[in-house]
């Protein structure tokens, strides 16, 4: 059959970690943790596994979680919603992105997204007939051009997707910039998406949800994720928050999607979420310390970067090291001759500007961190 | 905004479960199983939990896991596929249902459904533009009509969708519908999406899966599930089996829809398979006895039925009882007032015809189906 995503391949994210494989390269390119999550989270999943929660749950979500969820974004966010009606767990914040998307995006519509973008955006607005706009962030902090995005709006414009923290640049959105997507929005119709999935790895600062602002609340989906938050990517669990009538529409998708998501695991981070509920707060100064470790370790090295604001990820710019290849090329190479794989930047763009980015997950153990930092040194 | 789907409301699935949890009624309604499953698989989740596999699995499923598909469809079916690239695992069945439909599905298609005909095709077929078009399953015998089916193919026609055995009917395809299937799409375009969820509950004679036919297999599309073969429908794992092609683009959709399935679940299937390759054969002898059971049970009652040929639902008709209510009515009446849930079946058709069924699973312990039966035969 003729395909309906000619742009699409495999993920960026598949095949370098195939490559890493293949070669045996420490693998700081696809974003997860090489340490598992607390154990008595892991216990709670057994509990449950061995105490016949093994049929479907909700379609919605359980309820003890969608409580859990609602009472962190009320205490962190000042935010009061309602757990019956706008919460929704999902399978993976992936799936959360593609039901918000094709809950509301038609033909024709118009959806603006910020480069680089995480990558199943584009896809999930083509599918569901729209036409991805796609604006650069600005060099070299990553900041959305809030003067460009006031004149990319037109009547098409149904959707604007924000990241913060940001994959995979580690920028976050200030409280300015809410004010700016405010004064944007205000009066218009358009819908926000909101991938808050690195929500508590936020280093200067608290981090800006859109719940915070009740006129941007009012019109997004937000969406995270419990296997950043608790170092368990492979679980597939997230979420997502909207007013009723987003809630409604994006339930009608989510039913169809998968249904529900894994019943134990819910009730396993239910539990966990209300026996350690500071854990998350922990987040932030354990990422940093990683942070600050790798870049400690990668100043000896020809790298050139500005430590990361939020997410596990750090950006580095290799113009010193080899200016004329392109990154897709220079991450292989860094898998295959220096051991240690990286994603290129550039694959997340439209049209990719004339720079020399890499993006390494620092998401590791020390040990880890250490001994990738020095084989990226001795380059 | 407005809705994408104004036909979908909340599944008739999480209506009726709702509504018994609510009245304490005994859920004959949603399908799944009121025992657990095997213990040895349950330990081996416990084993890749608590052993540091909580990390993201491969997009396209555990290698594993895939040759224990292969090996299973090669054995049974006589089909020989390649783990790498033909088999794709997914968050449950369902995910693999819409990526399937939006893989190949474009605007403006026709896509063939049988009426009464599984909740979610629908959704999908029109969220990707297509229109499904209903034929009715020929009563009593809830089989297809070919010739019908005939007339109703035209240039539009992008898929035919089979399931079998039927969810709700019970009904299963004959080796004679599969030679009807194959005359009419020969030297045609059009693909197929069968949806094998029960093949593994199939009571008189094989299960005849598209699989056995080469000329069907390299159109197809081929589906099915863990959770209903090893009593877990909580863990949202199930497959899609296509040709190189197919699964190319089916990939490029389940990349962005969940991108991949809880891990630790997935080896521990692998596992469990390889540790114990003939657990599925027991499960026709094991069904049966239920099924007969309850139909045993329901004789003395004033419902009218044959027994199911597979899956484990059994329609119930009750003309004889209420003649004059709909089925949505009459299901909601057992529930609260008599005590037991089912399902209507009238929702599952576009244009339901005269009938008074409801649906009962029977996956239940022999004592909630002598409880359940009671009830239903007091009345
Ligand atoms: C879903 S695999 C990719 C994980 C991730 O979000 C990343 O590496 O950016
Ligand atoms: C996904 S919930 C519905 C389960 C099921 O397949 C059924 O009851 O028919």
């Amino acid at each position: 059959p003729p395909t309906k995503l000619p742009k699409v391949g495999t993920t960026i994210f598949t095949e370098m970690s195939q490559l890493a494989a293949e070669h045996g390269a420490i693998n700081l390119s696809q974003g997860f943790p090489d340490f598992d999550g607390p154990l008595a989270l892991l216990d709670r999943v057994t509990y449950y596994l061995e105490n016949g929660l093994n049929q479907y749950a909700p379609m919605a979500g359980v309820m003890a979680l969608r409580n859990a969820i609602a009472l962190k974004v009320e205490k962190l966010y000042g935010c009061t919603i309602n757990p019956e009606t706008e919460v929704t767990v999902t399978s993976g914040a992936t799936e959360a992105l593609f039901a918000a998307i094709g809950a509301v995006v038609c033909p024709g519509d118009e959806v603006i997204v910020f480069d680089p973008a995480y990558d199943s955006y584009e896809p999930a607005i083509e599918l569901n007939g729209g036409t991805a706009v796609h604006l650069p962030l600005r060099a070299p902090d990553f900041a959305i051009d809030w003067s460009q995005v006031k004149q990319a709006i037109n009547d098409k414009t149904r959707m604007i997707i924000l990241n913060s923290p940001h994959n995979p640049t580690g920028s976050v959105l200030s409280s300015s910039d809410l004010d700016q997507l405010q004064a944007l929005v205000n009066d218009s119709d358009i819908l926000l998406l909101s991938d808050e999935v690195y929500e508590h790895i936020c280093f200067n600062g608290p981090h800006q949800s859109l719940l915070r602002r009740p006129a941007l609340a009012e019109r997004a989906f937000v969406v995270s994720s419990f296997g950043k938050t608790y170092h368990t990517t492979g679980w597939k669990v997230g979420y997502c928050v909207a007013p009723v009538a987003l809630t409604t529409e994006f339930r009608k998708l989510h039913q169809y999607l998968t249904f529900c998501t894994v019943h134990p695991i819910q009730l396993a981070l239910a539990d966990f979420i209300n026996d350690y509920p500071e854990h998350y707060l922990e987040l932030p100064g354990f990422y940093q310390q990683k942070r600050d470790l790798f870049c400690q370790l990668m100043k000896p090295g020809r790298f050139r970067f500005t430590p990361a604001n939020g997410t596990y990820f750090q950006l580095m710019d290799y113009s010193d090291i080899q200016p004329e290849m392109d990154d897709l090329t220079f991450a292989r190479w860094l898998t295959t001759e220096v051991g240690v794989a990286a994603i290129p930047v550039s694959v997340f763009y439209q049209s990719p500007p004339e720079q020399r980015l890499v993006r390494f997950c620092f998401a590791k153990s020390d040990d880890t961190l250490r001994e990738a930092a020095e084989k990226l040194c001795r380059i």
